[in-house]
């Protein structure tokens, strides 16, 4: 394979990128200090270049610092939080409640992106039969941010306990112009090691084997491919990470 | 921000992120050679740490090696090109039909990202009046197997112009799940400087600084603010890039 994948990362260079992937957390709690303007500078710029569909890119950036504003968005959360409380009954409604879910005031910075379909027209290259794929381009901005971020030391959590009309009155947002992350950013104390919500034992981190498949759905191959192997196999990190394990893994 | 940012990565770790982001390339053309196992395991367990609401980890992956498979797929792509194509007229639609716009066939692997809603019942932390959360998550979850295939050297096409029913079909998947992505997946001879669409000069790159609106869509502060000026400036990236200019910047 050494020619075929000349193009792969030097190893510290490849090991970010793990890093970032692995120690990228949802978080909800932020310090005050505040976000130099450059480092945000570079996590926009990171952002803007995810793919998107037919090369559209779809996103703004709501850059939200104030407060006012910020205490609307609260109001809405709260509103939103007791409807999502109403799903769950007994103790799993008991650890709903217990959960913090949002830094929107305590975060020096709040942000928005937001998705525009049909930016430059109706005609689309790329976008047929599935409606969204422009929504889809504004996801992937976001993770590229969230993954700058952390590389940054900064801390991103996502706010979706949300309502899109009410963010679009809040922040004059047009109709048709669609309200995808309301995110939380700011330096944290810790970043944890594991998911809050895999420490709080909301749910458990699903085994990857088990959500492959292959060729078709449900063919699982009992354990057999060397892929499964491969993916429950811990010294396939041993050429990234040769001194220790991956975080969290 | 000594205290403040102590959670940022090191130098060349904080670069591999970001020369992930900034070379990550759409791709169309492959190399045949195979894809090893433990690198394509390294790249899915990167999807599968993207966030995702309420943990759900919503995402399967149908590893697709199946020649006859792709063949029907590659038959709906080209269906679904044509009435893409009839979007356009005239030049633009000459320039369409001369795009490479998939590698189905000739890359040694596709990979399909689907998104499972309320995979463990109908309660989800975090999903209340939006319903496409999870559909977002899943959207993560490529971002993450994009840039982590970017850093192992493995280039990745998004092929968007499918018919879900279609894929349903070809590969059984349940009629609850959503095929978030169409994947094609494989080493490259060369990962070009620039998106492909920008230089064939489908669409041009959109100044970052245009994408900004500070606490109010619209309101862009005349250039004053100082977010604006640092998203202009060259000079951000030095302390990332000290030896030269980031890719494609």
């Amino acid at each position: 394979m050494a020619s075929a994948d000349r193009h792969a990362f030097a190893s510290p260079l490849r090991r970010g990128v793990y890093e970032a992937i692995f120690r990228r957390r949802d978080m909800r709690e932020f310090l005050c200090d505040p976000v130099p303007d450059q480092v945000l500078a570079r996590v926009l710029i990171a952002a803007h270049h995810a793919a998107s569909v037919g090369f559209t890119q779809p996103w703004d950036f709501v850059i939200v610092r104030d407060l006012e504003r910020r205490r609307e968005v609260r109001r809405v959360f709260d509103q939103e939080r007791e409807r999502n409380a109403a799903q769950f009954t007994g103790p799993r409604r008991e650890k709903f409640l217990s959960l913090k879910l949002e830094g929107i005031l305590e975060a020096p910075l709040n942000l928005i992106v937001t998705c525009e379909p049909d930016r430059f027209g109706p005609g689309v290259l790329g976008k047929v039969s599935i409606d969204e794929v422009e929504i889809y381009s504004a996801c992937l901005a976001v993770e590229n941010l969230w993954l700058a971020a952390r590389a940054e030391g900064l801390g991103v959590g996502w706010v979706s306990i949300v309502r899109n009309d009410a963010l679009r009155k809040i922040f004059a947002i047009p109709e048709n112009v669609i309200p995808v992350a309301y995110l939380c950013i700011g330096y944290v104390k810790d970043f944890p090691d594991r998911p809050i919500l895999e420490s709080a034992e909301w749910a458990k981190r699903l085994p990857p084997r088990t959500l492959l498949h292959f060729d078709s759905w449900g063919a699982r191959d009992g354990r057999a491919d060397p892929l499964t192997k491969a993916i429950e196999d811990g010294g396939i990190w041993r050429e990234i990470f040769p001194d220790d394990s991956p975080p969290n893994r």
